[in-house]
């Protein structure tokens, strides 16, 4: 394990605030499978955060939000559109198409990671000839899997188009604190305000031990039925169902979650700056979020490596000598450790300067 | 929630050093999914307390440990034996056929929680003619649903069977701690030693947060090999794993787990020997765990819900005025707790002889 | 293959009217998957059969219509209720639960092949806890698989049942004809007028090459919307349709199918009365179709079958030298086939009343 | 329906003798489910025509063989690596996605309908991260969704990278009759001496009236074990199975299948030729079977429907006022309907000239 480690803001430890609250709620009996104070609050706080009256339901990972949230939202003979690098697509060995019972996942174009609209439509119409569209699903991703954000009107143009066709829409939002941070809007308006059916609400990335959570956004509605069931038999109800709503409650209260994800964003925003001034690095994407993609020589790469510095990273396509990296900051980041990394940086670009 | 709760085991809070276990481990980054010192050191302590290499696969709930067991044991056309009353059939809402694709559960006969040996001889028999019985599973539970133990030789019965037709075995060990406790043996002899291929080790009912785990006793077998791709789908890898391990490393220390679990079994037999000296209760099965089954007359129930008693009943089928009771105890119930209960029981008991 | 087989209706060939019906088709290109004449002409005659307007959708096998239906019919958190001995649950090596993606089949005990009413609104009232049952599916087979028929009025107590809990019901009518024959009533009597949603309708054993089709009886919903996706996925929609419904067509023509079935059923009465006056035989169950189920010594089962006849038959449970045999006459059936079978039983019975 | 129909060669009637070798099946009782002198002379003449020892599975629908042959090669957790035009990918409604349980569909690009063997490669190592390789598939087709072949140099190339990797290889022959009549190889040759696996043989398409078979080249292997058990859950067993083994019986015999495919591959060679001599028709890939793709005006499209031409039409992509029509010829073709379709077309040409 590298001692300044940039790999994912899953690396992170649990924030104190969070530990703290399980701690708290470890006190005496409670009645399990969600019939507990710490759920029913849940519900009440995340109604008040998101402006309505919400269902939800925590789970323990963001891929069972995720295909949980598919199969509410689709019939097998339906499809999920999704970006083509999405989580879904590309991380989640095929769950979506085992939680739908074999729903096909259609990947779609688009910049930056977000979806061409025109992509989308084109695809509604070429799959109408085989599969029932009103039984589809849209999928989005905000932050994106690049690092960026859609706007609430991007949001919303690709969810009228969804809607307009009659599926429903899922936004995975394993870093939806960092999106909304980015964004500088509301939780309502980076969700339902702007078409989302349900939220797919990760908190595990941000702080939380695990927990994520679907908020549904239409209580009473078919989705919402249906979810009580597809969780039981998908292994997702808690019987000490407390310490997952115990996170929420500690990651939501006094808007932490926000604060937190404006601290990874701010410092993936100073980080980038350092990386996009020195001449061999690339910055790959516009840094919305906490995330950066860039490349820089293998060599570069290697030498973080010797360093202590931990993250992913593979040849880039077509760049001999090259190679991609992924840098993820955190809630708990330390400035030390991202000016550290540009140090030896920077130190490299000097020698071969001389050189 | 009553005061006095013996509605389940899983209403209890999690065990002190399971908690302090999860606060120590809360220290720096530690990379995701499995790849962290916690979780190399399960497998290790996993090998030693079952004395031979295993692999492990910590899920965050035992309908997850059961239904990816079963996906990795049987094919879709194979079957799932298990005892009628097993949790598989009865309380996962379909989850093994979810899981496992659509295999079908058959549900087999058989006195006091246990499985019949002539009847799933018959079972294997009938389903031979249109099912795969190599591609097929046994699923046994122990503690039973009734609240009884298999000995070993009772399962090396059993799994003997199964594997004499190229069946492979589950144990779901939900209570498997009560059960060990119980019979006095070692985890191995309660598990490999007769005859199980894959337990779904159960840690949650038993003092810790949410930490269930498959462990596979044949680590270079079919079955290993599967279950990484198996859990990944199923939405069951953990991105902070380290939390899972941790608990189960503490769970596991100097023996805590059986120490605890002797707590809960000695509690049910000395309060099930206060309940069998009433006249007016009747223990349906033997306590050998840590759960009593009973009727007793509804006035007596409502009596005690009135007193502020936790359990779960209903109206005893064929006994007009009576209704079935269960009762759990925990690691850490308090012996006052089922004083209290037998004295409300004995006081009514008294009026009515004086009556 | 025996000369004289009784073993099943399906062991016939094809009616000749079928027959020449696709001789007589084998002109011309036509569109395909049913957008041909012979496609349209089927809904319009189906509808007339039925009298009202039916949407159908033929299918190449009876196990294919089940699984269909059923999956039109639930979600994969609903249950399929059904008889014990039925079709879907023992003899489509887990079909329904591929096709439905999972729903649990729950079997239901019931005499003479009928489920008992109270079975279904006690097994109704135990899944509910942890099912939707309005997502479930009662399933009815008429014949029934002991032989014997639903009245309509039988009919109607059982899907009243379903219908009050928001289900759906399946018919499998692979034996539709035998039981409307048998009834003497009309097929909308048999079917919709009695609660059934949809009709798995059978043609196959009763003289057509493969023509199975689901009648549903609401062609404007859900489940009818659903149809054409589920059988498309299903791998169920033909190129060259017009051959399935040319087989319906001629099938239904003239009230064909009723009087085939009214012949086979006419030769099995005949026959059971035969066997009924023979001391060593025991009819198990009502004659109401065209299957007898019957008990005999095996030693005369033994010389049946020397004699060339062909039967399905197995140890009578629990006695011992005895038999267990199904016997099934056809639309084509020869009475001298039936009149040597019985000489055969009556020489035995006849030396032995000597010896 | 128009007169002269180009649409498909599913449109054409069932071929004589086919209808001939029904007909003549139709005496007497048979076994059912392929206990059939019919079908047992189908596995020896598979073999013989295979050269090699085989198994067979007659199924109803090009899908059902091509779900099921999936099926049988992966597991869930696997992958169905396909070219981005094939029929399972494209035109099953997610047939593959349901008979497998959930696998992902991975389409691949490459020029004229094959698969580039680059993209191939590439496409095994992006999954190996996620995904159980060796329970992945390669699925091909020939003649091609464009209307190419494979050489049996071709096949090898792809097949040798799928088995070098673990995986199974099948072939969606659904026209291998006309593959095979444009390579001028054996069936052999065209199939398992390439590495194929499992062959979905199609026969409907080329004279019969419903008849697929999987033909498995390794009759002792794991996918012939497992099939008898998949295709009855999936409802593809035929009680009256000797009508399609009949089929194909007389499909097969003295080499008709190949002689009809010749005569079609002909016509198509012949109207394509005067196809491209039309200055205003483009031919949009090479035609070796018997399907022609192009485009052309609009206005002739329309012409030909109006004269009662059928075909298959759309706009060309990115041209306007031209459309891309495919045209079909079968095994019945009518020499006739090809030059009354180019009369028609030069006709238009010639007035345009003048014009």
């Amino acid at each position: 394990m590298p001692e300044f480690n940039f790999a994912s803001d899953n690396t992170a430890a649990v924030a104190p605030r969070v530990m703290e609250a399980l701690v708290a709620a470890n006190v005496g009996r409670a009645m399990p499978y969600g019939a507990d104070d710490w759920s029913r609050r849940l519900t009440e706080r995340m109604s008040e955060v998101f402006e309505r009256r919400v269902a939800v339901f925590p789970v323990s990972t963001g891929s069972a939000a995720n295909g949980l949230t598919l199969s509410a939202l689709t019939r097998p003979y339906g499809v999920v559109f999704c970006h083509e690098k999405a989580h879904v697509h590309v991380d989640e060995c095929a769950g979506p198409e085992f939680f739908t019972g074999g729903s096909k996942v259609v990947p779609l174009a688009g910049a930056a990671g977000r979806i061409d609209p025109a992509a989308l439509r084109a695809a509604i119409e070429a799959a109408r000839e085989e599969r029932s569209i009103s039984n589809s699903a849209l999928s989005l991703t905000n932050l994106t899997e690049a690092g960026t954000c859609y706007t609430p009107d991007a949001l919303a143009e690709l969810t009228d188009i969804a809607h307009r066709s009659g599926m429903g829409v899922h936004l995975d939002g394993a870093r939806f604190a960092n999106a909304v941070a980015a964004l500088g809007c509301t939780p309502a308006e980076a969700s339902w305000k702007a078409g989302v059916d349900i939220l797919a609400f990760g908190g595990t990335k941000n702080g939380c031990l695990a927990a994520e959570a679907l908020v549904v956004f239409d209580p009473e509605g078919e989705a919402a039925a249906a979810l009580p069931f597809l969780r039981h038999r998908g292994g997702q109800i808690f019987s000490k169902a407390r310490y997952f709503a115990a996170q929420f409650l500690a990651y939501l209260e006094d808007g932490a979650w926000l604060a937190d994800a404006r601290h990874a964003n701010r410092e993936a925003a100073r980080l980038a700056a350092g990386l996009g001034a020195l001449p061999e690095v690339e910055l790959l994407e516009q840094v919305e979020g906490n995330e950066i993609f860039l490349t820089l020589p293998t060599e570069a790469a290697e030498r973080l490596k010797a360093a202590g510095f931990g993250f992913y990273d593979k040849p880039a396509p077509g760049q001999p000598g090259r190679s991609g990296l992924r840098l993820v900051l955190a809630f708990d980041s330390d400035p030390a450790a991202s000016d550290a990394l540009l140090e030896v940086l920077r130190q490299m670009s000097a020698i071969r300067a001389v050189g």
